[in-house]
């Protein structure tokens, strides 16, 4: 029985780090690629820009021919060609000479400042400027945001859609990730049934774990696909068997049931290794893990917000790094506007409503209470060294926003 | 020209807040409606839990029989009947009688509460326990989650993984929302190729931001669609004309091209109404926006950070917004640790690397340095009535990770 001995948080936490495991690579199109994380480092192939390029409309001149002009007195130069964006120019500018330029085009040569065309008139090939320019004025120098043979970004790094622009630019349309890890949700639970509007027969309760650790394994860059087995232990036995073959990763909620006891951790305990069963935290006492075919099982309560706890403090590390993520909780400092009881030894996980400065839990704190997690957009954590806080104590928070993928 | 007369930003976000749209209204499956937008109000259809439940796997009792028992004075019980999860008894807990149950089995007749298994022993149906129980210990009540025929979720509710699990017990297994908005993403430039490892030619540049602006449609819950179109006049429109007809939004990047001058936004102009085109901003000032057949058109700059500064500033609460979803920038307040110079008039979205206290704008501030981006977590704002801040100073900041879906 679990409760004669509970493992602390972070030693339960510490087994299962110590199973870590990373998913294969894969090579995919780059327009796929956003929220993956790269399994390679990326090296420039080009240079970005590729040339000194000009940053506005305009022309290029040479930038000493223009000092001096200004509004009151002008100064001419002569138009010898033009360049549109994608063409180039194979003149070269000579003194007073200027050449017509769009954004983004080469700099010819002979140039080396781009005066912007609102600051001129022109008239023919004659060009009249109104202003003077510093060399190197709207000019982009070649190679100012990637130099090529560079390493620009690191293998582990995830892709935002600023990086996807970086790729891009270092020249490749496909990149290499790390797969997302493929979980089997096995849901338990001879008391449930699908949701529906119609009456329920009596002792029957709506599955609804099905549906928030689906979209957990979601938030954590994974997939999931569900099944639902009975209450036995051949059934269950059967279950994990067969995803130990086919997934990266078991997750398991329920075990109510006392014709099968803890069945789901008894089936574990038969076909692979119990890595803890039972945590000195609060909702989720129960929790377990283990390992069946090298693959990690993770065995959740049935009680809804049990559940959701239990993912957020083992699952969705794993989840993280599988992937090659990094992942810790962010904790920020609040004030807590209430009291806070807890209780040495254990880790409470308390859903709170957070902002900017303050704390305020939830107060109905029942585990099988999902409206308690819907009201919330934080955990207030309290240490297992902690007793709880007064109210105006700065606690330790986790936004819940800080811990999507 | 529009640099002869730039809207204020706060103006032209206005100007695009007017012309406010919603999407249509979708039924889909539960399963598919992770973070999307409620389009209905819930009610529930059910009590959750639908009887007063057992948090325990135990001894369904009457709490007041079980009242001195401890360790050293144990009490003998008789049991009468066994609940498994999802099973019920139709006997009633008499005096000093017991039945056994499993979590989330409906407490029986007679009984007020559950004695954990731990603190019990059995021999044939004598019950032993050696603790007391209080009425109410370790039952979780009906209708503690949710009461039958009350609204638990209001219309505009974003549905992250509680709020799933919430309308699944309220007994919804599909559920109303917005659609996501379908966006045309008309890719301008005759400079553009694809990302290639072999040698560009001369004059061409890759094209980057196909990739980073359909990702920041897909970081706002919007889905899109790439198209590319030469710099000319009919071109363009024939491309804005069409996406006009298909999809919400519009979205051009590019007008480089001398030969078209703002080719994109004379289009605009010929065929719709322009809202603005030119921005008192840094990066992105040539930032436009119009509508041509109902449909919102934003025009982007080509320069890569310009427009996904530009996407940032008016075109994500557009599309969060299309989607019933508040969005305003979640400002914070940093100590900048350099001094950052602006200009009075202009509203700057300087990139930073912010932690929780300090906040340390990016040195290279070129439009086109896509690295910047990369290196940067955040931006640090600086309204158009300040001329920039003194290092030390407390500035606004406003965290990447806070402008996701």
């Amino acid at each position: 029985m679990f409760l004669s001995k509970l493992d602390s948080l972070s030693n339960a936490q510490k087994l299962v780090s110590d199973n870590h495991k990373l998913t294969e690579v894969e090579e995919i199109p780059l327009f796929e690629a956003h929220k993956r994380v790269l399994a390679e480092d990326i090296i420039a192939f080009h240079d970005s820009p590729p040339f000194d390029k000009s940053a506005m409309d305009g022309f290029a001149v040479i930038g000493e021919n223009t000092f001096g002009a200004s509004q009151s007195a002008p100064k001419q130069l002569k138009i010898v060609d033009a360049i549109g964006a994608g063409d180039f120019s194979d003149k070269t500018v000579g003194e007073n000479e200027a050449i017509v330029i769009a954004t983004g085009a080469p700099i010819p040569d002979g140039a080396n400042a781009v005066i912007m065309k609102e600051y001129t008139t022109t008239d023919g090939d004659e060009l009249t400027i109104y202003s003077q320019v510093t060399p190197g004025e709207n000019v982009s120098p070649k190679s100012e945001d990637i130099e090529k043979g560079q390493k620009i970004l690191n293998k582990n790094t995830f892709i935002r859609y600023q990086e996807l622009g970086l790729i891009a630019s270092a020249g490749y349309d496909t990149v290499k990730v790390f797969k997302k890890p493929k979980v089997k949700i096995i849901i338990t639970g001879n008391e449930l049934v699908e949701p529906t509007k119609e009456e329920i027969d009596k002792a029957k309760i709506i599955n609804s774990n099905q549906f928030t650790i689906k979209a957990l394994v979601e938030d954590s860059g994974a997939v999931a696909e569900i099944i639902h087995a009975g209450d036995t232990f051949d059934e269950v036995k059967e279950a994990i068997l067969k995803a130990s073959e086919d997934y990266d990763v078991i997750m398991t909620t329920g075990g109510t049931a006392i014709s099968k006891g803890d069945v789901v951790l008894d089936v574990v305990d038969d076909i692979g290794e119990i890595l803890f069963h039972g945590v000195a935290i609060r909702p989720g006492k129960p929790a377990g893990a283990g390992v069946v075919n090298g693959k990690m099982v993770f065995t959740f309560s049935g009680q809804p917000v049990a559940a959701m706890s239990q993912f957020d403090m083992f699952a969705r590390k794993y989840l993280f790094e599988m992937q090659g993520r990094a992942f810790d909780f962010h904790i920020v400092h609040r004030e807590s506007q209430l009291k806070i009881p807890s209780q040495l030894g254990r880790t409470d996980f308390i859903r709170a409503v957070s902002d900017d400065e303050y704390a305020k839990h939830v107060l109905n704190r029942g585990s099988g209470i999902i409206r308690s997690m819907v009201e919330a957009n934080s955990y207030i954590i309290i240490d297992e060294n902690d007793e709880g806080y007064q109210k105006g104590d700065i606690v330790d928070v986790v936004m819940f926003d800080s811990l999507l993928w």
